[in-house]
């Protein structure tokens, strides 16, 4: 095994040298989504003929509901559909994924939706579905050979690459804008002692991350070198809600949309499922969720244009503050032609979105979630949502990472001393 | 159906009034852990002959791994083990439990022990274990009548009652001092309107909420008048590692004593897995975790006596200081019985507790759990813990809600400008 290199986009990829039978499961290769060339499985995230993305290509077997449901509890029950070997389960890892699907009948009631359920990621190791595209690019990185682990970002990502890094006793190395909030930076320091603040904003912190990828030897960055391995993760989302509904698919689903890459591949999940015959094939509606400080797939949505215009971001919703999506093109295809949309709501309605999720199910969501309830009420309110047919919202991340969107405005609803007389004074008294 | 009433200790309590066929599941009484007298099942938590303390009593039917293997995954899949109704999947609640339990090669390492385990709940709905108590006692105030579900707290457990309540759409009422820390009172008020700020410390915040359950009609304190329904939910922890492990128990398990319930639940799991011939009998060793500051049954234990002397909490481990604890003689009983021991350390251990548990496996925990693996090593260092046997520790809850115990001592590598060379010169190069 050699380490991965920097992507060499002008030549084809051929891989960085031999690895092990088997590193990469049923995965055949990677293959330009623009243009169809194959490429070998290695290091690289563009087509060498026409710089589109590269994904994973497969030559999956025959693969049985059963098989599955006697895998482990964790994403890894889906491990032949994924780019991991087969003895996964042997390499630490953190162990993501078979997160809750709830069925969400006061949320349903208050947004009048007859049916909606709501796929809870909040409650992976590091509270959020970043712990599943993480864990497949940690795979990536130790069949490469990769010496260090790393990423660049701003939250949730840092959190998943430092505990995964950390588990694995590989070299893991962070990099956050030296200004992002102390909390935050605990929360990544936590698990590593190679946190590196840099002094600039998020793209700052991108392109020092390219250049490190590109100059180190045995790097494996987790969203730039192997983001095609890292991106599978996010197939696991549809393949549970799949199968957490009896193995079949939803009529809608209601997905954020950062980069755009988790409901692409949501979608992916659902069609390998449909051609496996794992479920039945039927139409489903697929919907995207911005919020409107950041919504540039949004708006080429709503102006019927594949051109999306990068926006600067402005919102609280932050880890779905992408300007510049790179699958947003896709996004708009997949909406589209399902019959689903994109919306986007303002950072009053995300507040909102996220305090009705809690006092309706129960669940703290960050504010990537309340920007997917607060979408789903505007979808229903507009038309644009069935509120007849089954519904699933995904919930990415948890609301104790995001506290300051709320914190002005839920509190005690009475402050009180001690004693049954002022207690009957609030009016709570029964 | 009525409601449930103040415990009334001088008599013998026959409970509320009729509740549904069923509505205990396989629960046959109250039994006093004291006296063994039994009373009929309801809201009563104190022997009426003895003041001794009640707990659920069963008659168990035949109960197979595959039948639990069959159910949901989620503490529900041992519901013939616990007081509550065949049906409970059916009542909207936070589906706790089937928590990861990871090997811990790395942290095992550390310590110096062979075969080590963590069983983490902090990926539970609300981050903590509390989701499986408060789980058990919301189904008892549903099929007593309560219309009102309650709790005082001053962290994990407010979350988990306030979430648990929103979702089952029950009136709930939490009460908290008012001092507490204003991240930790959005933690709960982002669930209910109806959160209670009280001008006092833990203890008159306790005495408030004991008046107002012997005042007022139909209201569920959790952990007062239902508290033998809700401390059998900690036997899930048990159950789960028992067959996580592939249906047998570890040699060695450790445990945080608070009230001291939880180690006391964890060993009646294991007692009710070897009566049921769910896993083989053999003897296995069970030690308590305090912190230093608030380490009661620990002086107990080491002082080689029954007499557990109230003290008065001076601990980062918030979560853990109970000065009184009500079950401390039960966790010295099991303790010495099975040949384990109860250890303390001091709060800077503790914290490197947390640091350690963070770098070798990715798990962020809370104080509580900084405590269990920082008396790990002490029980390996001082020779009470055999390092040769499998050994299986608990972490409680989430290290994001006391992320002030360490935002002091883990922080960035290096600040830097975003260039290649600055990169170099921190020397973090490969």
């Amino acid at each position: 095994m050699s380490a991965p290199t920097i992507d060499q986009p002008t030549t084809t990829a051929t891989g960085p040298g031999p690895v092990r039978e088997g590193a990469f499961g049923n995965a055949r290769s990677l293959v330009c989504r623009e243009c169809r060339h194959e490429v070998d499985l290695g290091p690289h995230y563009a087509c060498p003929e026409c710089f589109g993305p590269l994904e994973i290509a497969y030559d999956f077997p025959v693969v049985t509901r059963e098989e599955i449901a006697a895998g482990p509890r964790n994403i890894w029950r889906y491990k032949a559909l994924l780019p991991v070997p087969t003895d996964i389960e042997q390499s630490p890892n953190t162990e993501p994924g078979f997160t809750r699907l709830l069925k969400a009948t006061n949320l349903g009631a208050e947004l009048g939706i007859d049916n909606l359920w709501v796929k809870d990621d909040s409650t992976n190791p590091t509270n959020s579905f970043k712990d599943r595209v993480v864990a497949c690019a940690l795979s990536a990185a130790r069949e490469l050979g990769a010496t260090t682990f790393a990423c660049p970002s701003t939250g949730n990502l840092a959190n998943a690459v430092a505990a995964a890094g950390a588990r694995a006793g590989i070299r893991t190395v962070v990099f956050i804008p030296s200004n992002l909030e102390q909390p935050k930076q605990v929360n990544s320091a936590i698990f590593t002692d190679q946190l590196v603040a840099v002094n600039g904003n998020y793209d700052d912190v991108n392109k020092l991350a390219s250049e490190i990828a590109g100059e180190e030897e045995g790097w494996a960055f987790v969203n730039v070198n192997v983001r095609p391995f890292y991106a599978e993760g996010s197939k696991t989302l549809g393949y549970e809600i799949a199968e957490q509904l009896g193995w079949r698919l939803p009529d809608q689903i209601v997905i954020p949309v950062a980069s755009g890459s988790q409901l692409t591949k949501v979608h992916k999940a659902f069609q390998e499922l449909i051609a496996l015959g794992l479920v039945e094939d039927k139409p489903y509606r697929v919907f995207g969720a911005q919020a409107t400080g950041c919504s540039p797939v949004s708006i080429a949505y709503k102006a019927e244009t594949d051109a999306i215009r990068p926006v600067k971001p402005d919102t609280i919703a932050k880890s779905l503050a992408i300007g510049n999506p790179a699958d947003g093109i896709y996004v708009l295809d997949i909406c589209r032609e399902s019959g689903g949309a994109v919306e986007d709501v303002s950072d009053d309605e995300v507040r909102a979105g996220i305090v009705l999720l809690a006092r309706t199910e129960g669940i703290f969501t960050e504010t990537a979630g309340g920007t997917t309830v607060a979408v789903t009420r505007k979808l229903v309110e507009t038309g644009q949502l069935d509120p007849a047919l089954e519904t699933v919202v995904i919930n990415t991340g948890h609301g104790l990472k995001t506290l300051d969107a709320v914190s002005g405005i839920v509190s005690a609803a009475a402050t009180i001393e001690p004693s049954y007389d002022a207690f009957r004074a609030t009016g709570l008294g029964a």
